[in-house]
């Protein structure tokens, strides 16, 4: 685990977030999501948990209401996509309108988008789209595409990568952390159905931790992968341990090949 | 587009559809799911227009919530996940819950469960939880593993992709197709801004179509994949040829370099 000691932790309690991913490429699998893991993996490292993420189409109602109910449930949301320049970007609209607040061309983002643009290309109509954001709302900044923006508790973010990437890693930076999430791996190179009971009654005793158990395929035989969280160091150390032992406890029970 | 012409054809209007995720390790960023660009494909091909994908954890609310609302809005829904001999594999009982029906070892799936483990392994407490089906459901047997089901329209199938595309695969074989969703992409080699107000205009004059426009990179320039996606051919074709136009008209309005 690598939380950043320099950046603020929360207090004890567990921070939550919730991510919709907006747009009918991924839906019809003209794209292939890739945010999402990304999100996924930042928000680990930061100590808050990820605990729904919803796909919604190009559609205003369906973004306002997935936003809404996101928004309402965890401390954070975060979007993707729907924040370009085309007819089929209306992200920032339907944030506002979740927000119940005004939209219009924001002068600070109108000023990034002249700066950028300056001697390379006009500023037209379709661009100054780009500049929309919500009234009350802050600028999510980077230095490859236009701004996002923040409102309430919901960041919204662009849809290609490379400038997701950006400003999730700006929103990172700036977010307070919680208690990381730990964990530990353990390839138990065992069939699931040989270890689960034991693995259940381990689960069963130690409820402060969440233990997973994720099935894959090696030489044509099933093996598994174990994965205990906790966040207390000496909880995850300690079951991990409980789970080694009875991994070895039923390798040593298996008939000799 | 590639719809099987053997297979059933419903009706004129639009069949849709939901997909349910259950998976911890999706929301912490330690697998990066592949089945909802799998599902959204075959989907496509098939004619039925997927409209909203939730990913939820393993917890037996979450999923209970998510599955009825989803099977109470759209047609069909696919579930991904849950489904093993492990603690954490809930997504039978919490579908049984949705449905306000039992569940128990089911005899076909026990069957299926004894005759692949014959001479080969023990049929313990953990392997029969996989033959565990909810009263009334079907069974999408597969040759890869243990079988998923169906309940009502909700089908639920295994997280692990091999499993998960094979159970696919045998459901959309059976499933009423939809008419399916033509699309034509059209490269623009132009950034989004310089077409987005004509483009704008396109889409508003053909609502029977659904234009997206896509912007990537290439050679640090942004460029812009135009999609046009009608379930007429002649709406299409003679969309796209606007589109073609409008790009054409645009370009040469450009300062040469």
């Amino acid at each position: 685990m690598s939380a950043d000691p320099t950046a603020p932790t929360t207090a004890d309690r567990v921070v939550t977030a919730g991510m919709v991913v907006i747009g009918d490429e991924i839906l019809s699998g003209r794209t292939k999501d890739r945010n999402i893991g990304f999100v996924a993996d930042r928000l680990t490292e930061i100590g808050v948990d990820l605990k729904e993420v919803r796909i919604v189409p190009d559609e205003e109602d369906r973004i306002v209401e997935a936003v809404r109910a996101l928004s309402a449930r965890w401390d954070h949301v975060f979007t993707s996509g729907g924040i370009g320049p085309t007819h089929d970007d209306i992200t920032a609209d339907a944030v506002a309108d979740a927000f119940g607040v005004g939209i219009d061309v924001d002068p600070r983002a109108e000023a990034i988008l002249r700066a950028r643009l300056a001697g390379r290309a006009e500023v037209n109509e379709a661009r100054l789209r780009m500049a929309r954001i919500p009234f009350g709302a802050s600028l999510i900044e980077v230095e490859n595409g236009m701004p996002g923006f923040k409102i309430g508790n919901v960041h919204v973010m662009a849809g290609v990568p490379a400038v997701l990437e950006a400003m999730m890693r700006a929103v990172c930076a700036t977010l307070p952390h919680g208690r990381p999430m730990l964990s530990e791996t353990i390839d138990a190179m065992l069939g699931e159905g040989l270890i689960a009971t034991p693995l259940g009654a381990i689960q069963k005793a130690h409820p402060d931790t969440v233990i997973g158990s994720y099935p894959y395929e090696r030489d044509g035989r099933y093996a598994t992968n174990v994965v205990v969280r906790a966040r207390e160091p000496d909880v995850l150390a300690a079951v991990a341990a409980e789970v080694r032992a009875m991994i070895d406890d039923v390798r040593a029970r298996q008939p000799q090949r």
